[in-house]
């Protein structure tokens, strides 16, 4: 029951209609370790970071069970910078700056006590630093989840397709899975990047909701509708960490725990945009995730009688 | 088991990247028909059509058991027709041409023999001729749906105002839902409209499915993801067809059983946007609309054990 994570811990300095987060804690690998460690422990965290990472954000995750040898700390640099500018419908964005800083020249090891990890998820990184993490390991995960974005398709598609030939779920949104595939039916992007090497692919479509497609079977999943979206920063990593974390802590990899688990990452997701940051899932208890999860069934649930 | 469908029956004439319809058959009430009438014969159809719908089509319906008498034809004059083009993304679309001709100065006579109808539909229409048909009827239906649209919130609020005050569902996009009730969240959209008279609010969000608001229960239905969406045209009124249809056939307008009819409706819906205007319609069979209601269920369902 143990589960590897790799990815950006860093700065955000969001703006939403709501209001203005200033510096606060972000990167694809703590959304994903916030929300994983409410259901298996520990978790081995990989990642970079610079001397002005603060020293309780790192005790924080450590009493959430997460594990930070895999963490380098690069103390006369800074840690990854983004700033950015969300609309009015909350699902455009604009970025006002990103410096890459520690993450430039990030190469990531896996420390020995890592090593056996059942469970791999690669958060939106370089293709190259997330197949140099597969390479690392030496004995294959049970599964590996990789996250990646319309950026490196566009600078290295190549670098991209080799990776996809190693993992067994993509998570990407509607818009990169149509540019990934060139088509622009979801069914038919699916069907094609099924294709390149994943066995099963998940599209996120924010707000709407997320798809799970598998051989020929999908499945639908909703985003919850909340009565405001706050911020949706790391939303898709809180996605992602609920989905990896309910598969490594059952341990069943089956399409059908799949569904589960991806009602379990909406879920988690939906805490994730009601405050700034990882600010809701600081807070968040396991009373509060089943209560969710039961508004998840009543939102789906229904009967039929087929004549 | 008797449902009276209010609405236009039409000419369309569509543009879409997959190729042009030409003038074909179309109209709220006429899909709405197409549709309810897989589940509840006879439909008492109330519409205005001019001496240019042909025979053929009207006995169409007739063999789906549609009631034509409340259908005024005015021979000497055109039936409405309506042209347009829509977008790669199928979810935006240009009108091209707007002929009002019949429905300009539409008076809805109901027909006594449709007196006692225990399910209403008002399709998208003037308010006032809405009401008028309310109006006219002698006995309050069990459930009143209606549609409507952003149009008319522009023209004649006060008139639509009044409608709501008496009906028992209201239809709407999301768009429509927002303007209608200023609130961009359709969360708080779907509060404040159901203190506008309708006890129960359906927002339709086209590809992105379907939201189900009564006091302070939601429920959700995705559309079925397709190969490809052929033609939109048609599909929110297909969708309004099932939906009525399943309610009429099984006279139980429990929130319970509205889940149903809108995954009911949400089937219909899935068929409609294959082939141009009614075309997919005309051709599907009950195995069909099994097939596709087993679709939805593996679409949606999942397992849960909450601890």
């Amino acid at each position: 029951m143990s589960l590897t994570v790799v990815g950006s811990m860093a700065f955000d300095d969001i703006e939403t209609p709501f209001g203005k987060s200033g510096r606060i804690i972000g990167g694809s690998a703590t959304f994903i370790a916030w929300a994983a460690s409410n259901f298996v422990q520990p978790i081995n965290q990989v990642s970079v970071i610079g001397g002005d990472f603060s020293q309780e954000e790192l005790d924080a995750l450590a009493s959430k069970g997460v594990a930070l040898e895999g963490v380098q700390i690069k103390k006369d640099e800074k840690s990854f910078y983004w700033a950015g500018k969300y609309h009015m419908d909350m699902n455009t964005r604009d970025t006002l700056a990103t410096e890459l800083n520690v993450l430039a020249d990030f190469k990531p090891v896996i420390p020995e006590s890592y090593q056996g990890s059942e469970f791999l998820i690669l958060g939106n990184l370089t293709p190259q630093v997330q197949m140099d993490v597969i390479k690392q390991l030496k004995v294959r995960p049970k599964l590996i989840v990789m996250d990646t974005m319309n950026f490196w398709m566009e600078v290295a598609m190549d670098d991209l397709k080799k990776v996809l030939k190693e993992v067994d779920v993509l998570l990407v949104n509607d818009g990169e899975a149509r540019q990934l595939s060139g088509e622009y039916s979801l069914v038919k992007a699916a069907r094609k990047i099924l294709t390149m090497g994943p066995r099963y692919l998940i599209i996120k479509k924010g707000e709407h909701g997320a798809l799970l497609f598998h051989e020929n079977h999908v499945f639908f999943a909703p985003a919850l509708p909340l009565e405001d979206v706050f911020d949706p920063t790391g939303a898709g990593d809180t996605f992602a960490g609920g989905f990896i974390g309910h598969l490594a802590k059952t341990k069943d990899i089956s399409f059908e725990n799949m569904k589960t688990a991806i009602i379990v990452g909406s879920a988690m997701a939906s805490f994730c945009v009601e405050k700034f940051g990882v600010g809701r899932l600081r807070e968040i208890t396991q009373e509060d995730i089943n209560a969710r999860l039961e508004q998840f069934v009543e939102l789906v649930n229904f009967d039929i009688d087929l004549v």
